[in-house]
């Protein structure tokens, strides 16, 4: 069973992409061909839209869904007409948040979608230079500045959860690679002994980690699974013994991770 | 007037934040205290929740709002009871794509809420090694393998692009700062000429980037308006004459200089 799902903003759809994943995800046995559809601000647009609708409806012999954030009304009405089951974010909750607030909304196109800054400026560009400047184990001289310091063995997810953690909280991570070298000492590396509160261990299962390091370096050493047994042994004993809280990632998204992340160490994140 | 709202989950808490934050964007005139609550999955955590709640109306006066992606039905009743006003996305679409899909929904806690890549397999994680790699100028050698060059001065949002676009939608984004040098030749510098058709311009109004290198160097000769009215029209009469697709960011997000880019150049996102 195959149907058709649209996305459809007149901003970046980001918001629509991201409700509309979370009903679908509900219904696992049915596949949804995803389509965006950003950026419908006229009524020509709209029209457009429509017509993909239509095509997708005759190919797939069954109603698309359509997850919708348009604000417009005259826009919504033209998509109500489509063949598509419409699932309209404002239509569901804006009237009776009108009457909770006691306002009428905007219904102003594009009025948010931002993650974070509403532009360019300070929190997360600041945050993602940061990122960079001390990722793998670069920068340590910068590592008082930090809000956290991820540490884990090569392919552990320290890199990706940094950066989310810049560019969706605004918040300065570090990360340190943890080697074969640092994981033979007894104790904490010295460049991060006095950042202890700091530091945030990820890990995963040995078999998971063959795998990543697989699609790296197939074949090799660092990839094999004797390998990884052993360097996660080594870090696990280590974040317990000095007392770093950690997170086993092997079934994680980098949003999951990252939001863990945040949750456990109580940071505050930027205001949004 | 200031009211608080609470984005509730039983995971990330990514989607509260995302519908909640679309809904509240439509009433400006209020200020809300904004709390996120994630991981909210069993009932001893809805009723800390509650209390949660409880203090907020003692404090504001006025009923809380909640935005909920809870999908246990018992959680969704604690809830419920709470003094908030509950506005429950799977409550508002569930049954009525039960009906449309013809099947039961799950209703298991944290299917989704990624936005890409199940776990840190390959797409995202290549794509952001990419972007670091290629990051600022560097990396030259592996434009060939970029999906999109981003090119414009400096302070002009190219790395948080890159790196969103990496993050969000699994493109390899390289970035490429044009200096003054660069600015002074007849057409593109020599290293980007036969990368012509994957380039593409970030610029925003003299005003605007003034503003943000004072943030970064104040007073300097690299911040004063006129040098950076001289170097915007520098780099956009080169946009043009190269006949290079660009875009004004003054006033737009990282999301939204992201999707715009993706939009504009017809880039094939990941899968998710």
């Amino acid at each position: 069973m195959k149907r058709t799902a649209f996305f459809v903003s007149d901003h970046t759809a980001i918001t629509a992409e991201t409700f509309g994943r979370s009903l679908l995800s509900q219904f696992e046995s049915v596949t949804f061909e995803r389509v965006t559809v950003p950026f419908v601000d006229s009524e020509a647009k709209a029209m457009d839209t429509c017509r993909n609708i239509a095509e997708a409806f005759a190919r797939d012999g069954q109603a698309p869904l359509v997850f919708s954030t348009l604000t417009d009304e005259r826009l919504r009405q033209i998509l109500e007409r489509s063949e598509a089951v419409v699932f309209d974010l404002f239509e569901a909750f804006l009237d009776r948040m009108e009457t909770t607030l006691g306002q009428s909304s905007a219904q102003a196109i594009g009025r948010t979608h931002g993650l974070g800054d509403a532009t360019l400026g300070r929190g997360r560009v600041e945050a993602l230079k940061f990122a960079i400047d001390c990722d793998d184990g670069i920068g340590i001289d910068a590592y008082d500045k930090a809000d956290i310091i991820l540490i884990g063995v090569s392919r552990s997810g320290k890199t990706p959860a940094s950066l989310f953690l810049a560019l969706h909280y605004g918040i300065k991570a570090a990360n340190y690679p943890l080697t074969e070298e640092d994981l033979n000492l007894s104790g904490l590396p010295a460049g991060l002994r006095k950042h202890r509160k700091r530091l945030f261990g990820l890990t995963m299962t040995p078999e998971r980690l063959h795998q990543l390091r697989e699609e790296r370096r197939p074949a090799s050493r660092y990839a094999a699974l004797e390998q990884c047994r052993s360097e996660i042994r080594a870090a696990d004993a280590l974040f317990r013994s000095a007392g770093i809280p950690y997170l086993d990632t092997s079934t994680m998204s980098v949003e999951e991770i990252s939001a863990n992340i945040l949750h456990r160490k109580g940071l505050k994140r930027m205001q949004w």
